[in-house]
């Protein structure tokens, strides 16, 4: 698994570090070789019409319902090799170590198209066709070239106009999503494996504090109105509020000063807030808590202050059922089942929606990801996997199973 | 006056806001100009190798020494009509309320073609040829556009090797320039004007707080090493400073994240830190106490620091002798003689190295200067020409006029 999802690193559109996005022509070299992998399966594969990679391995009865498994094959540019691609490949993985044994459910592997935003600008290209988001707006939507999303679909061959026959269909017994978790937590605790039981909503703000720019020299202190102080002093109050409250996530991830001279005081800092949490109701309180402390400390150094939201993204739960197998999966391979929230969004959040659906998060050393050096525990994956078989079987043993066949017959 | 730093503002190389840079052809209207003001007051006018405008109003004796008086004609990106210009004009109105008196000494009027150092980066070009400074590498040396300083001299119609010419000669009884404060000092004391005993020394610094740039969404408050976070904490510390020393002023005017994603932790942070005061030992403490601060606050926080000094320049005393004949000079008007010094840089700190130096600031509405909306009250400025009178009358009965005559003699 580790092999191939170096393997398929290799199919870049920058030479000398992995960058593949939406339809881009190594994507189509990806597809190629995920496809001589799956060819000794016997499973079916196909392209739907936004690029997805869906391989379907038919279950012993020929009409049986389907259990989805992956992630995304696109990456953020200069990626490592296990974001996304390391999901899809360890769905093939457990249908290699079928070995042809047919379940009472098939199994469909899917390799999303899109799911960081990267080309459009917009994210969960891939999933949003499975649950029937893509309209007539996001396929005029274009890229730094100008090139609209319906031109690249066709560009790769395929017909926009197919994009209904993406969707789900009504067999489906749900979406599990093997991923990378991407940070910290796993390795810290000296877990392997968790159950992702939400992904945690986020709103993220773009913050100005206005002031006066001044003469850097000729300014004394107490006649200043230095937007860059006041930002600073929220700045501090922003991370005080991520430590104070339990699971909360609160970044300044950019900023800058305006003029922006050395030698003049700024005028107007510009930053931007992402807040995160499991819970809406916490999230959305220290936002407000945020911006009335932004306000006061505005308001005590003459600034204003203007904030607008760029993003407010509830949180979403996974299926209770289903977070329940993959931590019964998990404690089977004797590991602790551990639970958490994801801090990213993912595939399965859009797919969550509509279908039973859980993740399975493998610890990532050192937290790194979105950077070359993103790797993984060959032991973990080991562990994810035998934890996958266990799911399988699982699943296969469900009543939710048993429901959906008698509801079918 | 108003109306002819209003007419030089006219001459632009930016239509619709006053930009005009070092030899830019607006530089040569603007010296066209000025010379058919000069043409009656029966002064000799010259452009200098570099480009300064020279007018010089011979004394009772023609070889009497000089007094020089003047300022800078170059201006900023979207510039106000004083800075500078004021200077130079105000120098000219001198002459013309002599109405052809002569005096023991001279005055040479001159308006510098160099001093904010916009077009190639390096500022005082202008006052830099009459103290010796402007070297070949200087010469080399290439604005935006690839042109060098030879080049735009040439350009000009001036020749490089002339520079020579352009020294001080040992008859220069030493240089006077008359200044908006650019600050709201005077202002807020409500005097008209003041006599700048020191040009305040300054330190730039960049400084750059490292960390790990990690996923907004996955890392913990407790597990991130956010380089942002001790910059913010570091800019109240030396915001506290600033206010802590009096007279200190320090200022963080630019400031960037990398990688600077809204959903990334910042891994560094990149700050310019610009430092003035009047004592070179109060500014140099400053400088090491903020550097120790920063260090304490990145080392609590696992990150580093680095830092570069930019600029280290001394604080510049003016001449003592001048300084008190201008604070006399403005008592005579019936205004109270404030002194002060100068939070920003002036020729008065080139050629102050060389001959005896004074400057007098006028008050600056609001403080508002390097901005179309930078103004002067109309009072002021004749109390800064009223001033300038006495001043003249001043220097002429001086004991250092006498002595340089007699040692001329």
């Amino acid at each position: 698994m580790i092999a191939r999802c170096q393997r398929l690193a290799t199919f870049t559109e920058e030479p000398g570090r992995t960058t593949r996005t939406f339809l881009s022509p190594p994507m189509r070299d990806c597809h190629r070789e995920i496809a001589e992998w799956i060819r000794p399966l016997g499973a079916e594969i196909k392209i739907d019409a936004v690029g997805n990679l869906r391989a379907r391995y038919a279950g012993a009865d020929p009409m049986a319902p389907r259990l989805l498994v992956g992630s995304h094959l696109d990456t953020v540019p200069d990626a490592g090799p296990f974001d996304g691609v390391l999901g899809v490949v360890l769905g093939l993985a457990l249908l290699e170590l079928l070995q042809g044994e047919r379940l009472p459910f098939g199994i469909e592997v899917i390799g999303f198209s899109e799911e960081e935003g990267v080309r459009f600008g917009m994210p969960f290209i891939g999933s949003g066709a499975l649950v029937g988001t893509i309209d007539e707006e996001m396929l005029e939507k274009q890229d730094r070239r100008g090139v609209s999303v319906r031109a690249a679909i066709e560009d790769f061959g395929l017909n926009p106009s197919d994009i209904p026959d993406a969707r789900l269909t009504d067999d489906i017994l749900g979406y599990i999503e093997f991923h990378i978790e991407q940070g910290p937590v796993l390795e810290e605790l000296g877990l392997p494996l968790a159950a992702v039981e939400t992904i945690a909503g986020q709103t993220r703000l773009e913050v100005i504090f206005v002031g006066r720019a001044n003469h850097a020299g000729t300014t004394p202190m107490r006649l200043r109105r230095d937007a860059i102080a006041g930002a600073a002093e929220w700045i501090t109050a922003v991370e005080r509020e991520g430590n104070r409250v339990s699971g909360l996530v609160a970044t300044i991830g950019a900023i800058h000063a305006k003029p922006g001279a050395a030698n003049v005081i700024p005028g107007e800092a510009h930053l931007t807030l992402d807040l995160r949490h499991a819970v809406n109701e916490v999230r959305l309180t220290a936002v407000d808590t945020l911006i009335r402390s932004g306000e006061e400390i505005a308001a005590h150094r003459g600034l204003s202050l203007r904030h607008s939201i760029l993003m407010n993204q509830p949180s979403v739960l996974m299926n209770s059922q289903f977070v329940g197998y993959v931590g019964e999966a998990i404690r089977r391979t004797g590991c602790k089942p551990h639970r958490m929230a994801s801090g990213a969004g993912h595939d399965a959040m859009v797919l969550a929606e509509k279908i039973p659906t859980a993740m399975m998060f493998l610890r990532t050393p050192g937290g790194i990801s979105h950077h070359p050096e993103e790797t993984v525990n060959i032991e973990d994956v080991e562990k994810a996997l035998e934890a996958g078989m266990n799911l399988l079987k699982l699943i296969a043993s469900s009543p939710a199973l048993k429901q959906q066949r008698v509801q079918r017959a």
